[in-house]
């Protein structure tokens, strides 16, 4: 099991060597030793150095319970905890348009577990999608190397399914009927040429 | 000078009575006892409560350096450290349109420092703009219980005159070419009255 920091950042052993870049053969060029969350900043940064489009990802929401003020130097939080997100992780504004995503990984082949997603996330969505934002999720199947914009209209029929048994989203779904995201070296994951497609279509 | 912690709740003396409720004179009922972002964060609820809008303050940004993880209990941030915000505080959407600001306080009443805002601020407010949000600076100056909708393309133009050593805009420049905010029971700070305004004047 891949263990990750809160903030996304890939656990690594103590013992690992730090040095020595092995490439497994089945990683790509356009994602070796990144984490979906890292591919998804480093788009941002593109994004963002391009003037293409202010989309930033919200900082990890923290209970601070204790800090220390020492003279001459840095506040220190002492005890704080893990909060639970009331939005989604990402926002931002592209050509006067509202988006608002989430991202989210699976080394599942076969299928995107519902259970990845919270019911305030889903709310949240709802809500932006009522003041028309353009609201999705992007699924990065990581054992596949493949990256999917899923609409939140689509999400939400899947998530409205649930009662009724169906607590995944098949892959194959995915293939026939979701956009496949293009995964390049900058940015790596182009999802705004999704979003651009989804404005045409619009249009 | 009231102290605020960094989450902007205002600090409370371990000796001030907790139960005895004393309103100051100069207090409107609209806004007693509350920070300035305390007003905004109801103000948010009530536009969010309402289906208006979907606005959230963004959590404060954090250095996370030590965690612990103790067995059947809640992770424990032991060490973490405050971190410069790379944006500003609030951001959403209104009807389909991006809306980004930055709320400050002051208790001067003659002008609003410049030194309230950060130069990263002022970048994030550019990028914003420059992809058509709707982007401004909400200035309350708490001594005479006043709040102003600031556009950021004015507050640019304060911002590049700096160099030239004015670092303050002055009160009387609010009083005559800024919008004034309405303070209402609810929302508090009805800040999206006056971007109704400026959508108006644009159409």
């Amino acid at each position: 099991m891949a263990l990750n920091y809160p903030n996304g950042q890939r656990y690594q052993s103590v013992k690992a060597p730090q040095n020595k870049k092995v490439l497994p053969k089945t990683q790509s060029f356009a994602n070796r030793g990144m984490t979906f969350e890292q591919m998804i900043n480093e788009s941002n940064d593109y994004y963002l150095a391009k003037g293409i489009a202010v989309i930033h990802k919200k900082p990890t929401p923290v209970q601070i319970v204790k800090v220390d003020y020492p003279k001459r130097s840095a506040a220190t939080i002492k005890e704080a905890y893990f909060k639970q997100a009331s939005t989604t992780d990402y926002n931002g504004v592209y050509q006067g348009r509202y988006l608002d995503f989430e991202a989210k990984e699976t080394r599942n082949k076969t299928s995107f577990p519902l259970s990845n997603i919270h019911q305030h996330q889903i709310e949240h969505m709802q809500q932006c999608l009522s003041q028309q934002g353009l609201v999705f999720l992007l699924v990065y199947f990581s054992t596949l190397k493949e990256c999917y914009l899923l609409e939140a209209q689509d999400l939400l029929v899947w998530w409205n399914q649930k009662e009724t048994g169906k607590k995944s989203i098949p892959y194959s779904y995915f293939q026939e009927h979701v956009a496949l995201v293009p995964i390049r070296i900058s940015p790596r994951i182009a999802y705004l040429e999704i979003i651009d497609k989804m404005l045409d279509r619009r249009l």
